[in-house]
Formats: structure tokens, sequence, C-alpha cells
């Protein structure tokens, strides 16, 4: 029997036939368009699931159940997607939309948290109890796997790292915060540093790599620049890996995950990415040692997604829990 | 069918028999005496478990299972202490000497974690699938109920809130790190800021209550003087208060629990540290509204550590994660 994992992202949806082990068997994509209404978006994730199968040899009938992957915050109890701002939805009823054609078991969760779990069964957190994941892209995400199964927590909102503050009084977020990791850890944070780094210091590779104009530096410029040693480059790295290891040693501290696995376009970064973060972690003197979690690269890539949305299947996710809710403030 | 529940102090060694709901029948208890060698305590522990058998009119040979609530880092998997400061205890095996006379099975946990499970089942947070339980007291210590189960982490670490930085660059603590939140968020550090403010403003009615003398300041008089109203005290109330604000928030973003439970002395502050740490939280502007979990005050008091360590038996701990454990320190 074979499942089929969909990673909804905002500019393509992907999706894919996968064993029950997390083996990639097909893969299809369509442009996701998300200007247009929601319910053609619904209709070509219905014929990326249909073509993925086809290009598996499968046959649709015969496939146990179907994962959606949806960057935003779902609800897989009511088949909900409540907020997608990627795709402008609001309260989207995915599953019922999806039903019609596809009469198997339909699973949502959010995108990281799928990624979460493919590397928990199919890639380098796999035989873990308990990991976190952080993407490290535009923003800074997370999911966690815990006892062997996502923990989405209250309203969907567990794994929400890149809006732990590290400075309380640092640079302001677009959450009303101020300080907040994904200001320090993001690749676009590590490119906004490089930027201005490159305005008091001219005399950089960085700057000579985009012909002295700021605005045209990304992330990979930066790390290219790294890579061969630019001393500038080499500062912001050390800032930037300094705050990841921050933001890190918080999360050992709360939460303790058998592993921490970094994923997202900064994870391309590799090992110069790694041997930083893990050197960043600060050493606790407290005279019992602590027990340090491995920190690693995600192993499955841009298939994270869809393998991890195939997989939901493998596990009962618990409905997302509003019986105790607040919402948005306190009286 | 009963069980008995151990909440091993550094103080008090305190037993009580505990029915399935989670309420107390007997409680007994005897001085811990720590600097004894820990054979002698062990002894007097397992006399603690008998005489809390014959203060609830039961018979030892029916009670289903022993738990002990210890307050430092321990493995259930091994039934090993590997380390409780408070006792002078390194990689005790406290189940091994316990079990010669006490046939029935023996489950070993961190005390917090201890309180964590008694509230979720018979107190304050019971029905929520999530929770995270706070203790301010001395230090700050918390535990981790996910998914109806303790969840300690790799070797036992999780929910060590109180090294969790708030201020990269803030005050210095015996762990090696700098602006942790126990250095904030604790009682101690209530006193502390306390103390602080009587230097720089004499005029406060918190030194006339210590005949001027900051040393003898503590967290009761401190927040006596909140309640009546003395300027200094709220000053140092608020700077407190939203520090923990801050914590909490940290702690929503990583775990957005269904609960927070605040437990410990300083829990004591009732309805006024509810208030001022709820209105503390920052408020969340991004597009979505986000859903707060409810912040509560412990209900089971210094009961909870007996509750919890006898509820212990209704779940399966999984044994203490140390597969992939790195020692310490990154190479």
């Amino acid at each position: 029997m074979q499942l089929v994992g969909v990673d909804l992202g905002a500019t393509h949806i992907a999706a894919g036939v996968v064993n029950r082990e997390g083996k990639l068997l097909s893969r299809v994509s369509k442009p996701t368009l998300p200007e247009r209404p929601w319910l053609s978006v619904v209709q070509d994730i219905r014929a990326c699931v249909g073509e993925a199968v086809e290009a598996a040899g499968a046959i649709l009938r015969e496939i146990e159940a179907v994962g959606i992957g949806v960057p935003g915050n779902v609800d897989d109890g009511s088949g909900i997607v409540f907020a997608c701002s990627n795709l402008h939805w609001q309260r989207v009823p995915l599953r019922q939309a999806l039903s019609e054609g596809l009469p198997m078991p339909i699973h949502l969760a959010n995108d990281a948290n799928c990624a979460a779990l493919a590397e928990s069964i199919a890639g380098v957190s796999a035989h873990c109890d308990s990991s976190v994941f952080l993407t490290l892209g535009t923003g800074v995400g997370g999911g966690l796997v815990i006892h062997g199964r996502i923990f989405t927590g209250l309203g969907g909102g567990a794994g929400e790292f890149g809006h732990m503050v590290l400075y309380p009084e640092g640079l302001k977020c677009n959450c009303g915060r101020r300080g907040c990791m994904e200001r320090y850890c993001s690749a676009t944070a590590l490119v906004q540093r490089a930027r201005e780094t490159c305005q008091a210091f001219p005399e950089t590779d960085m700057l000579r790599r985009v012909d002295g104009n700021p605005e045209n530096l990304d992330a990979k410029i930066v790390l290219e620049c790294v890579r061969a040693g630019d001393p500038m480059a080499l500062r912001v790295f050390s800032a930037f890996t300094r705050d990841l290891g921050l933001a890190i040693d918080n999360i050992i501290g709360a939460l303790s995950p058998d592993m921490i696995v970094l994923g997202g376009g900064l994870s391309g970064a590799g090992e110069l990415l790694l041997r930083a973060v893990r050197d960043a972690i600060p050493r606790c003197e407290m005279n019992v040692p602590r027990i340090l979690p491995r920190i690693e690269l995600a192993r499955l890539g841009n298939e994270a997604g869809i393998i991890g949305a195939a997989l939901l299947d493998r596990q009962s996710i618990a409905p997302v829990s509003r019986a105790c809710a607040k919402e948005d403030r306190y009286e």
C-alpha cells in the first residue's frame, strides 16, 4: 500500500507517491498561482495527486491516504486551514473540498511539521524519540516531534521558534515584539547584517561581488565569501551563528530533544554552518554535566515536505487543541 | 487498588497513599538529613512508605506501585538518580536499593515533573492534553506534560526553563551563562531586585518593614508591600512580572501548551501574580490572531509532589533517552 504527500507552497504544488518507509516513488508539480480563488488551487492539488499516482505506476483507489502540508496554521481535526498568509487563505475547509474525488483519508499539517516528521521517520532524525526541526530560510519556522509524534500544541502554535525573543531591547519584528529569533537567525537576517557591514566597511569581497550595490547581496553570496575567508563576511557569519547558538541553547533548555535538525535554505551552508553552530552553544558550568542533543543537517531537502505529508497517516495526529484557549490576549 | 507517592526533598521525606484519581489518603514525613549516607535516607524512604500505608488503613502488599519524586536528574529506565545536588547524590541506584522490601513496581521522576503530572491529572490542568508547570521558588524549575505524558527529554533535561536566556548581556548565572530566567523570575531574584531598589530609594515601606536592613527582606514581605501599594515595591514587582511574561511568551512560542501552571513558593502571591503575568504577555500583532494558553495557579500545593509521584504508575514513562547524546560540549 502506498501514500500520497502534497507540499502546498506559495509558488508550487508538489506531490508524490511515498511508501510507508518514506521513500519517494514519484514527483510532479504545478505552479500554485495563489492569487486564484482557492477552489482552483484545490482542483490543481487533486490533479497533482492523480498525476503523481500515475507517474508511480500506481492506482488511485489503492492509495491508502493523502496528506497535505500547508505553509500556515491548520487543524487536522476539523480539516480546516485557519490561516495561510502566503496563499491569502483564511478558514479554508481544505479537506472537505478535496474529499470529492479523493475518497481515502486526507490529513493536514503545517509544512514545517511535515518536514520534521519526514526527517524523524526517513531522514537524519530517524529513530529519535524527539526532535526539533528548524527551517532557516526567509523566516524561521519549526516543527516538534515528541514521543515519535508531531506535537502541534494549542491552536497549532508549537514550534514557533522564529518569534522567541533573543534580545528584549533588540530589532523590531513584524509580530510587534522586539528581538525575535527570526530577526537574527533567518537568511533574511544574515543578508541584512551583511548589508549593514558593507556600508560600514566597504572594503569587503561581499561588496565587490555585487558591483558595489549591497541591495544585490543574497545569502548564497554571503556564504561564498565566508568560505573564501573574507574577514567582513566571517564577522557577519560569526555574529549570526552566535545568535543561532543562543537560540538553540534556549530550545535545548526547554525541550532537550534527542536531536536538533537544521533545514531550510541556509542549511545548504552545510558543515560550515553546523560546525559554527555547535561551537556557539554556550558551555554549561553547573556541577552536573549537561547531556546535549546532536545538531545535524536535514537530509531530505525539498522532498521532506512531500514525504512528511504522506507519512502523516503513520501517526494519529491529535486535533489541534482549542479547549482551554484564550484568543489573542488575556483579560 | 492504591498507590504510594514519595516526595524526596532536601529537608523532608514526605510520603502518602493516593488513589488512582489522585486523591491523597494519608501523609507522613521524616527529616531527610541529607548529610547521611544515602542508604540511610533510603531506609527512611522505605519506613515512610510503610507508615503512610498504615496511616491510610491499607496493606502494603495491596499497594500497586510506588513512585519517588527526586529534586534532581533521574532516569526511570535504569532506576538511577544521576545527580541530585541538594542531597549530594551522584549515580545512586535508588530503585535497586528500594526494591528490597518493596516488591511492587517503583517509578522515579524529577520532582517538578511529578508536580506537573499531579496538576494535569488531579489539579488545575486536569483534562489538558499538554501543560507546562513552572516552579517559581529559590530557583525556577519546570515540568512538561505532552499528549498527557511527562516529557523528560534527552538526559532528563526538558523543562529547564530556569536557564533559558532572557538577556544575553544580563546578570551572570551560576550556570556560566548570562541573563538566565532564574536570575530574573525566581523568588531569589524578586528579593534581590527589592534589595537593590531599597538601596537606591530608601523611602520605601519595604525598608521600614525590616528596620532598615535590606538583608532581612524576603519574598513574603515584598509581596505584602506590593499589596499595600508601596510605590517602590510595585516598581520591583512590575519589572519582575514583565520578565516573567517575557519568559512565558517564549515558552508559549516554543510549545503552545494548553495551559501554563504557576507553582512554587511565589505562586502563593495568587491573583496578584496571575493578573500581572497575564498583562505582561506581549500582544502579537501578526495578521493571524494567536491562540494563547490559559495561565493558572497550581492547586495541589505541597501535596503535588506526593500525588504526582504516586501517579507515575498511570503512565508509562519513556526511559530517559541517551541514544543520540553528546556529553556537555560539541567537538
